[in-house]
């Protein structure tokens, strides 16, 4: 577990990066309830004050555009951290760099991807494709460290 | 931190069972949604298309197959996340085996029973129970690295 | 990775101190369900029991004292796991100790400030300036930390 050591720089360069995805997250949510000036979650939100200049009736009303940020992120919550923790302990594993390389970055591939047709709504299909390859990758990583750990 | 380590062994154990549990309950989410054709989230994926080869209308409707899972995934995104950095951390604290095998173990036995008793609906009181144990034994696993650290 | 470390000792008591916070909204989530007997997820949680002696009608109703205590929940599960793993792999960049204690404990102290913000409905900026702290200090450690192993 140092820097020096490949695969674990593989893995701090994936997780820093997939961590930096998941709290924009958060951010793109705030910029489009602050956008459309609506989608808010909370009573006080809706009153009046720096942050919301113009109240008007039905800002605490569900919004489709801040809705779609608030499922991405939903799903980044599901995924992401098993991801962060599977991976340091696949990188325990000593595995060889190439594949750790392949799984590391083809993860953070896939959930870019992942974000790109959440976000244009791409067909179901396509969206799915990338969470897939994703979760299978999360899967591998923490089967194969299970059975290298009990074998 | 090495696998030699058998306390941090049967933390690797235990916490890539649950990072499995954790992918398995998405897993779960989307085959309730294929099977009933419906409880999506997303507009898109009310289109017709390879997933979703006969539209129908209310696809998009809450449904309390799906949204069961729903609940599920969203429990354990509240409680997994947690237990694997706070188990990692108790291992780092280097205590007795025994201990550490009752906690980490016992986490992961409360937790499949939690899933068993939420997805059979079994009463609320079977689901609270299992549910208390794990969550204190995370509780006390980040009380004790918390005095070990400070003391 | 050892508690001798004064900065990796630091992370192990701020991270201590927030997977107890996480964990500790989980249970004010079951307190306000008991407290007002109702906003209940489950229909199995309504029928009469230990737990639900009293059962009444709506007790599956939202419940807005407990929904906020869920929207914070909510809100832990999308910022806490990534300060978990951004502090811990920011930890292993051996930032000056000062650095390191003003990100960690100003993360802890803008949570604590958010929960309380939070939970008393104080108004939108108050909360909205201590998210957007601890936020910055994520992204901030996750951003320090992809350049130093990358450069």
């Amino acid at each position: 577990m140092t820097f020096e050591n490949p695969v674990f720089a593989t893995y701090v360069i994936a997780a820093s990066i997939m961590i930096l995805k998941m709290m924009g997250q958060g951010w793109i949510t705030v910029a489009r309830m602050m956008k459309i000036g609506g989608g808010f979650l909370n009573p006080e939100d809706a009153a009046a004050g720096m942050a919301n200049p113009k109240p008007r009736p039905g800002q605490l009303d569900p919004d489709e555009y801040v809705e779609r940020s608030r499922r991405m992120q939903r799903n980044d919550t599901e995924n992401i951290p098993p991801f962060l923790v599977a991976g340091l302990l696949f990188a325990l594993t000593q595995p060889p760099l190439l594949i750790a390389q392949a799984l590391f970055f083809g993860y953070v591939v896939t959930r870019l991807a992942h974000f790109w047709a959440y976000s244009t709504a791409k067909p179901h299909e396509v969206r799915a494709t990338f969470f897939s390859i994703g979760s299978l990758i999360v899967i591998g990583m923490a089967v194969y460290t299970l059975i290298y750990v009990i074998r």
